[in-house]
């Protein structure tokens, strides 16, 4: 396959290029075989050492996902659309794999399984929104679901080392959202080492950007780095820390 | 589009269907303009809050290769292959946000924090695969950049707040590989709560399936759960945790 060839590959990149969050979602299921598709998609992308330290779990269930947009404080699309996965990093499997060989499970109390668990559940979630965007679904993720971690816990089930880290809407969108301009790629990509001194610059070129997004959406006080300066100057979901603990993650090793 | 329909479709969940480790390259430079491609797709996924807690740095050196072949175990694809990507959680952008606007930045010292930028990791990474297997380009993930992160942290000079997570060989096939067999799907996925009961003989299953696989390999005596109980009884790579520490991870709070 050549870089400017056929309708296969610009149509990937095409696709993957136009992402955007969708917050409006008609009425409409999705077929099961098309969940199906999407999931195997998830399914199909490496894990960790093949450790397979990752679980998604379906949520269709009206009321589950009333619970939800109520946790994560506020989300209707949630409830509206059709599909709420969560990905969860999972330590339960590799625990059963080593219980059956009489060995004692270590790695789900040090930061590098966490780390671990949350690159594969990014990594599926990646093909799960490209796949789902190639079919003509709309998606948001939703951190949020760290927000309440214990009810989400709960409301799934979820055995000892098991956390649930990011979920994501699927449904067909009930309009075209704007996309979000991205930051400029010299700042995500550093070529050999990384270079400090255009993350500055970088930044203020953003907040141009974003100011004049915000402003055009009827915020006019507001840019990127004000908006990060005020997440970021406190642990946004405070409830992870204590809730991972008692999931039997102690990130102290 | 439609489910079955056209070219679009199922070429894009076909490709990612398709998805297999390479080790073994042609010496064969990629052009600019297609890795610019993948880095631009790898831009368009989201992140959490916008916060662009990730950078990717791209490498091409030979000797910094070479380097890095040799740190994460013996890897010669690593040096063989024209580019290694690292993706590196990266709150150091965020640190910058907060100084320009008076703040000062916490989520850097909670497991949050770490979770989100390895989750974006992840996700950016998984662009980046699916869009360099649908140029025909092939692949393998090297979680060992964590084997010795110190070196890594000081070959690409990354600052405080920024921590190298996983890295991504990127080049031409020299030649076909197996696709491993996947997780059966039904221990990935759940429905509408996690299944515990489920794993066990998922495990059993699966176990039989990679017996054979490796068996047919030449490696007679080991299987999913006997590979992942050895590896994780320890700390796969130990040492995560004190470089986090050093780059003001605290994973405290």
């Amino acid at each position: 396959m050549g870089f400017k060839g056929g309708c296969v590959v610009n149509s990937i990149i095409y696709s993957i290029k136009n992402h955007r969050s969708i917050r409006n979602y008609l009425e409409k299921d999705i077929p099961e075989e098309v969940l199906q598709e999407i999931l195997e998609a998830a399914n199909a992308m490496p894990t960790s050492i093949n450790g397979q330290q990752i679980s998604i779990v379906v949520i269709k269930d009206k009321s589950k996902k009333e619970k939800i947009a109520e946790w994560t404080g506020g989300q209707p699309w949630i409830s509206q659309a059709p599909v709420f996965l969560v990905f969860v990093a999972d330590f339960y499997k590799a625990y059963i794999a080593c219980e059956k060989n009489g060995s004692h499970q270590i790695i789900h109390e040090s930061i590098e399984g966490s780390l671990v668990g949350a690159v594969d559940a990014g990594l599926a979630m990646g093909a799960a929104i490209i796949s789902a965007e190639s079919l003509g679904l709309g998606i948001v993720p939703i951190g949020a679901v760290r927000r309440n971690p214990q009810e989400m816990i709960d409301l799934l089930g979820l055995p000892q080392y098991t956390y649930p880290l990011v979920g994501l809407v699927i449904g067909y969108p009930a309009d075209a959202s704007a996309q979000k301009p991205r930051f400029p790629l010299e700042t995500l990509v550093h070529v050999e080492e990384y270079q400090k001194d255009k993350i500055a610059p970088a930044i203020d070129e953003y907040d141009t950007i974003m100011s004049k997004y915000y402003s055009e959406r009827g915020d006019k006080d507001t840019n990127w780095s004000k908006q990060v300066a005020n997440a970021y100057k406190q642990v946004y979901f405070p409830d992870v820390y204590p809730t991972m603990k008692k999931q039997g993650f102690l990130n102290d090793k």
